[in-house]
């Protein structure tokens, strides 16, 4: 069976959960509560994030070494979701998965 | 904060576990065996499958109730993914993924 | 070069119109309009609709022939999602690219 | 409704043109093929570029500033696959896809 680097495979479980996070917290408790939470620019970098996270997940499954490029990407996007949900205010659950997220991804970029 | 069934949350974890073993297997092991593990009918649908199961995971995290629907189309395909890799052999992991999938996604889609 | 049906080809161009139209206009004509637009079951499904189109246009990019399996469901949720954007009202080209997909969808899974 | 620059609807179209014609090529040509068209750095670097055109047009539709990060990080994985194509041979109109996609994608990234 093919072996992968832990820190890989950590950071494959890091975009997921942050991918589950984000697209989870949008359509729930975003939607529901409404105002500022489905203000364009936020709602849309919530779902930005989501799909990134799951791209820079998908780069390192496949074994490209293009997955620093998406890493590098995902590390800044995440980073960004994490400031505008703590402006939001709320939204705790979604600002540690997008900094774990980000931080896994700076290594992995690195 | 927002509250999803456990049952919901444990059937996100096994579609997004069957997604990453799929894809991760077909790209690595599938690709570096080579012989049947390539074998198009095989290895179209390991891809087939990781795409569903992401698909089936989107839909709950969505909140819509049709993931009824998606549910029940990733446990057919699950299935008979499960099937091409025990007859492939040498890729119990990800039968064991799929057959788990299966079944959560049938209880879903009940 | 590989050759594709001329009926599944204009399938896929369907398919990709269709998650282009809702994932585009939920992002921007339903964010910015607001109210009934961001209703949490409209939005949902107008998301819903949009990955299960990019799903069903990549079974068939695959190759798999469990792309019958995708379009069925694919036809479901855009007749749902055109019903839906009929009934916020505004959203024409919405529902058009929503009719025409599930009827070619429909074509695709008999 | 909603107006979308020009220039990035025809970004958004390169884009789902790159990625039908890679993950098409990919799971058609390319598995019926054998031999080079299989062999994992190709092969990855196709199914690597299928995901991130589908990624980069959907944050131009999500309508996210970020569609500059995307644009930019498929631009040099398009011209990396259509590099990749060019060697192995017999795969023109996946480096046209390629080459167009990442012209585009260059430009919507400045």
């Amino acid at each position: 069976m093919y072996q992968m680097p832990a820190e890989m495979r950590a950071c494959i479980e890091d975009c997921l959960r942050c991918h589950s996070t984000c697209l989870g917290m949008a359509m729930t408790h975003c939607l529901e509560q409404g105002g500022k939470h489905v203000e364009p620019q936020h709602f849309r970098l919530m779902l930005a994030c989501a799909e990134m996270c799951q791209t820079a997940a998908n780069f390192m499954l496949i074994g490209t070494p293009h997955h620093r490029t998406t890493c590098g990407a995902c590390a800044q996007i995440c980073e960004d979701c994490a400031k505008s949900c703590e402006a939001v205010g709320g939204m705790q659950e979604c600002v540690e998965a997008c900094r774990r997220c980000a931080e896994s991804c700076r290594r992995m970029a690195a």
